[in-house]
């Protein structure tokens, strides 16, 4: 792909001023690339959802439903508290629901606040090629407009899917080098994604969705320095506000470029300094990025996950205590040390980056949940002793998703324990029961065992659901 | 300046996923760069009012004056009823006002419709040396802040003056490289001097500033590609929005990184390939940048302003009517036939690139405001009889802001007229009467004689104001 002309053009845009509306075109930069923006916006405004495969919509229900647990999980976090206190006194009308919580706001801030909780435990869905949570920005978005406009079920999945295959799309044209340049992907895809989506069910047509993501261009959110703070879980839910925006205002006629993603001085030029147009192009309708999608299983970095995993299944097939276990001994791909080599964890955050901790508490807890990364869990005397017999050496000959577990028990035995590929991984996808287990820990403690069963059941049900908004409402706090 | 640390941390970073609230530290690539976020937040909460120069604050009123009324003048187009439209029903309590408009809304959706109308003419102030618009993300959101919260007069110029310098001195550390990539300088700082600004009025802490600083790098606003549409004057006044509500997450401690603009991921190293952190740090409270800011005369291109000035002076000095007159022959600076050499302009917009409808305009209506610049007047026959009677021919000796104009009249007289410096450039700023008579043109129709010189009046006295939320109730329309 050709670079950004970065021609100095600044002199002359300096005396130009800017009349309104008009800039001196310079056509022959245009000339060379293809219409991406629009050729997605056509895809989108007439894709049917009857196209669309069914093992495809069954992928988008177990975003869904893995989307619906983590806003729920996340949503009694001070992050959330905090966001409401501050925004809620310039919220709308009490329109959408805010997952999990009580409080109720306009469509817009349900759209942010729903992002915001569904990205704190770092626990959502992930498009492994490029990292992107594909959920947070187009769920958060159409959930809350499916509370304000009568959206049914299977419209509301089809939005989903084209949401996600339009964020997805963009991501693989620039990835990686958009992400190593320091963007957090989801914040600045998001509002692509949202922006289709909700377009998409407010019917917009093919030049206001290519509007649409105009708008969404002009508005990326999220910098890799902000990990380690608020603000992270911030990039998903304003990426789901921006696009919703930019939807309605598309709606409405708001005008905007017809060349957002592909113009010389457009989103892919200017934020990234590679990209390959024909991601975004080809195959439209033939292929969806949704089927990729994955769902951790634990809530921590995925390069110890095969370690736990490997522990959780000894665990139980041995129906092991911690007292019979005299030591384990992990083989790990290298990275494993790099990332998570924290010998002596001293909070739940810093457990999140310990190898040794989290085998440590498989075996204590025999699950690996938020819950076994909290400050106490990190702290509790059972764990803290069996982690001082972990060792964990690299093994170049594993692949990431594979370790090799030996549990030595105090009476001579040795377990030993081959992972080839970690469950949640790609060629080891949780399976639907997993992944009710997993939202039904999220939602432990937020809902009610009642509510959590019919939340999972809206949601593997979603297509046959006249209206969308019945959700929200299953995981209303 | 050291460049962007480029080296792929990606596999690692997609095997970790993400935990919550944290990312393996590359603490040796943050030991280089000064603590530039953090000092400039120290600034800004440790700024007192008195120690701002009465020129600065005189500048500052000016720059309230001109803000307001661009923002009056635009409120009436269509970009701003869609805009209304569109996000209106989503809109909170009717706190504060859209100027111009009998509109109420909540503060975050006031700042963006302010910002919005304030750049719709594009004949808003500008920063010469980067082309930032300071004004518009920072008076956008402070005058919407100062109708929900009690600010005086005093206190609201006090953080314009403050938003400015911030916003103008990140721009000055990335320009031209962070403008030539293709951002829209204005919306990208203008979350940064926003947030600043907001925080001010809000009594942030130092953390809560640099915090406030974060969310504000986390949300830039806006692309060049986007020039000629609806979305650019959508980037003020997302910026304006952006960065209140970074300042409203801020004050409850939502956190963010410390480093937001200088970290090696940070907005600085993401968003621009140079940048030079001392126009950042260095004389802080010594030098203001407000005192930079100049006001366009003439709703158009800055090139076409010596010629225009040129052709105002003659015609008034000579009472000359368009009949009298031959031909007029300019000499201009080379970018002047580059960017505005359109000869039969079609459209108002058009004619906004159009030297010679600019002139002739200036011949034949004796003013150059937004009227000329209508459909009506680039197709009036008087105006395009003597357009085509209007020759410009490009001179390198003269500077951008020169002109020699030569009048022919029929009578065989000739009218000389040397333009050393145009009015509204930097060197000949238009004088306060020139500048009351700008917001008198850009307000007439839309408020009433009265309102526009009490809404004159309330600017020059700011300071002595209880309430800053007055200028508001003075421009309502």
């Amino acid at each position: 792909m050709k670079r950004i002309d970065r021609r100095r053009f600044l002199g002359a845009t300096a005396l130009a001023g800017a009349a309104p509306y008009a800039t001196p075109v310079l056509a022959e930069e245009t000339a060379a690339t293809p219409d991406v923006t629009r050729q997605l916006a056509r895809y989108v405004v007439a894709s049917r959802r009857e196209d669309v495969p069914g093992a495809v919509r069954k992928e988008a229900a177990r975003t869904l439903l893995n989307w619906a647990g983590c806003a729920v999980g996340g949503s009694r976090h001070e992050t959330v508290d905090i966001a409401i206190r501050a925004l809620a006194p310039f919220s709308g009308a009490a329109q959408a629901t805010v997952l999990g919580r009580k409080e109720r706001l306009d469509v817009l801030h349900t759209s942010l606040m729903n992002g915001i909780s569904s990205h704190i435990f770092d626990f959502d869905d992930t498009h492994l090629r490029t990292i992107v949570h594909p959920a947070g920005p187009v769920a958060s978005a159409i959930l809350a407009l499916s509370e304000y406009r009568l959206v049914s079920g299977a419209d509301f999945l089809h939005a989903l899917i084209l949401g996600a295959e339009v964020e997805c799309r963009i991501a693989n044209a620039v990835y990686p080098a958009h992400y190593d340049a320091g963007w957090h992907i989801t914040g600045t895809v998001g509002p692509f994604g949202a922006a289709a989506a909700a377009g998409k069910l407010l019917n917009l047509s093919e030049q206001q969705m290519t509007w649409a993501l105009g708008l969404a261009a002009a508005q990326p959110v999220g910098l890799r320095e902000m990990f380690g703070t608020m603000t992270k879980s911030f990039h998903p839910g304003r990426a789901a506000q921006n696009g919703l925006t930019a939807a309605f205002l598309a709606a409405r006629n708001y005008t905007s470029s017809n060349q957002g993603i592909e113009a010389p001085r457009g989103w892919a030029n200017v934020l990234s300094t590679e990209r390959n147009y024909t991601e975004i192009t080809s195959n439209l309708g033939a292929h969806y990025e949704i089927s990729l999608n994955t769902y951790k299983p634990f809530p921590c970095g995925i390069v110890i996950h095969p370690a736990i995993d490997g522990c959780l299944q000894l665990r139980a097939a041995q129906r092991l205590t911690p007292d019979q276990v005299e030591r384990i001994d992990l083989k790990v791909h290298p990275l494993v040390l790099e990332l998570t080599g924290k010998r002596n964890p001293q909070s739940g955050l810093e457990g999140k980056f310990s190898v040794y901790h989290a085998v440590a508490a498989a075996i204590v807890f025999g699950r690996v949940a938020e819950a076994q990364f909290s400050d106490r869990a990190v702290r509790d005397a059972v764990t803290v002793a069996l982690r001082d017999r972990v060792t964990a050496s690299a093994d170049r000959s594993l692949a990431e998703d594979q370790v090799r577990v030996t549990i030595v028990l105090k009476d001579g035995r040795r377990l030993e324990k081959f992972i080839e590929h970690a469950v949640g991984s790609a060629k080891n996808p949780m399976t639907d029961l997993q992944l009710e287990a997993k939202v039904a820990g999220l939602a432990d403690g937020i809902l009610g065992a009642d509510r959590v069963r019919k939340l999972i059941d809206l949601c593997w049900n979603i297509e046959k659901l006249p209206h969308a908004s019945q959700v929200a409402a299953a995981a209303a706090g």
